[in-house]
């Protein structure tokens, strides 16, 4: 590249945690930030790692919620088999700061992406990739063969979300058949992703949602070991179904994501106790000033769509009764309720929309101690919106 | 900093463009990936700048679209008088960058930020900011005096948008004295933004509900200027709104943003011939590649709401009929019309929803030549959804 800069295709940023010398008082922090309340996160990652390891299976949590290595790595201490990832780029971020087993649950298909991750795998990254076509079967098995690497792999299945994967009957069971027989792939098991019942909001509906995929999910298992081939994987579920796939005999490990920062739309969801925010912490909020008052009543804050997700709408903590509107990209205006009222320069916190999405807006998340101080900044690494 | 390693608060990533040594098809580009038409950009560049000047008046182009450092560079070539930013730390990595002059068009408040901002002014930006509150007022003229620098400042107006800014009338006189009373502020003039008016479809709707906040806005400028205090700036304006505050005899200069870049929110209004899209060129595209194809007549690409802002929706192009619907974060399932259909490992390219936050999702921007290659990449470097 022209004067040795970097292309942005081999442009890494930062991936190593930052500790402040000085703990910063959570009023000094620019808004608006991404703040992580560092004992409600670690109390999420027991929770979850608890509940799983209760059911018998592995946890793998999906690193496409938080993008940010240092996350990653406690998860795996906390005792995760591995890690999800959703693209390339996020697979070689997450090798790249030393983080594994990877799977990367989006079958991969452009010729530049299965290149790059043949190179992963050649580097020695523990990688596991997801299929659903022939064409994608044979594009990546050429790849593996040639490159002398044997790539692992899962077929991804669809629980009649119509987004990736093949229905789990016949058509699954003849891209097994391909897998196996192709010479630079290893048949590993299967990816069973339900979408679209974990956010259900009634816990019994959402229960009847998820076991109605599993009765054809595992007499695919079944036809698969009745022809000699073992599925040491079957991967799946989210935090929105993991007590109704947890306890159903057909997974192995979970791929659960949000219960390490949580949000308003798994917490309003309701719970084996109440709603998912019995079970799981506000660990993620958004911190916000307010900048203007236009009118009485409400205040205007620094915070709009470009540092919170905007549905289903964040929910304002302490300061009761007042709600959050947004009011374009850069701005939001808080109502006030009975709890009283937030003058111009002094803050708010948030917990947002959408976990996955709002942290996919900001660069570093702030970590911050029991003593509501700011002690760590954590690179959220893999973010980008990019490949 | 712990190991001289920096904080997010001093961390600044590459701003300056990257010529690629080789030209990229297009087609080897990964995908999702934000892409800029070289060619369409310039004419919009020239095409604005030529619209505004024969109103006789400045650009001054909203860099929150883009928050690109050298897309700004271009805009100033272009002829703009300087660039608008919305916060504190687009205004640094601008400074950063040697783009100038600068307007911050949000009201800054809290402390840390009013620090920056006068900081910036003492390391010699050329800075301006904007006020709307006697808190405002005091926290700015406060700081400025202490640091032996005067901060020009424009009152910020509210057109019945309910905002920021204040109504202009008596209100708005009373700040404009408290600035020109305050020791480290000179009172520069007024901006005026009536964001709400910009993305109404209909033409003649569009003009009236600008024109409808003229009155009040000239009034005020003769009540200031009968005070003896003269009004050099009178500064707002959108790309929905350009041809109708152009010839009002009250603005001296114009915010305009997206119609460098052009997405679907302002091409389906309708211009002054045909819609906006006759004026201003569609340069920006998503590029995203289809990865699965769990039906007929519809097939999953890889670009979803992590790189698409997801309203209105983003229209497919060169895939005549086809139409994209969200599928998640990372997904879209593009379902075909009667031109054609895309096959797996295919591309396609997408007219972005709105945008400024689609771009804010995005840390490099792909720059295509008319031959259709990929000829350099340019920094957002403003990005990351903070402060």
């Amino acid at each position: 590249m022209a004067n040795g800069v970097p292309t942005p295709l081999g442009h890494y940023g930062p991936d190593a945690p930052v500790v402040l010398e000085q703990p910063l008082p959570r009023e000094a922090l620019p808004t608006p930030a991404l703040v992580l309340q560092r004992s409600a996160f670690e109390r999420n990652l027991t929770a979850m790692q608890s509940l799983v390891s209760g059911y018998g299976l592995g946890l793998r949590p999906h690193g496409k919620m938080h993008k940010c290595p240092e996350v990653a790595r406690r998860q795996l201490a906390a005792g995760a088999l591995g890690l999800c990832v959703a693209k390339p780029r996020e697979a070689e971020v997450m090798a790249r700061a030393g983080v594994g087993p990877l799977l990367v649950t989006s079958p991969v298909l452009a010729p530049q992406a299965l290149d790059r991750m043949i190179a992963l795998r050649v580097s020695g990254a523990d990688l596991t990739l997801v299929v659903d076509s022939f064409t994608g079967i044979e594009a990546l098995a050429q790849r593996a063969a040639q490159a002398g690497v044997v790539m692992p792999v899962l077929v991804d299945l669809d629980p009649a979300m119509g987004r990736t994967g093949v229905a789990p009957g016949p058509e699954a069971l003849a891209r097994v058949e391909a897998v196996v027989k192709a010479k630079g792939l290893a048949f590993h098991g299967f990816q069973h992703y339900a979408g679209q019942v974990q956010h259900i909001a009634e816990a019994g509906e959402r229960q009847a949602a998820c076991e109605a995929h599993h009765e054809a999910a595992r007499g695919l298992v079944a036809a698969t070991e009745a022809k000699g081939v073992p599925v040491a994987v079957f991967t799946g579920g989210g935090t929105g179904s993991v007590f109704y796939d947890g306890p159903a005999g057909l997974y192995t490990d979970l791929q659960c994501g949000s219960y390490a920062f949580m949000d308003q739309e798994y917490g309003v969801l309701e719970g084996p106790e109440g709603t998912l925010l019995d079970s799981f912490a506000t660990a993620l909020t958004v911190h916000s000033t307010a900048i203007s008052q236009p009118r009485e009543g409400a205040i205007t804050v620094d915070a709009g769509l470009k540092s919170l997700w905007p549905s289903p709408l964040p929910a304002v903590l302490d300061l009761p009764g007042a709600r959050y509107f947004f009011a374009g990209d850069e701005h939001g205006v808080v109502r006030f309720g009975d709890g009283g009222a937030l003058a111009l320069g002094e803050r708010l916190r948030l917990r947002v929309s959408h976990c996955d999405p709002t942290v996919n807006l900001y660069d570093w998340l702030w970590v911050e101690n029991d003593a509501e101080e700011i002690v760590e900044a954590w690179p959220i690494a893999a973010r980008g919106g990019a490949w």
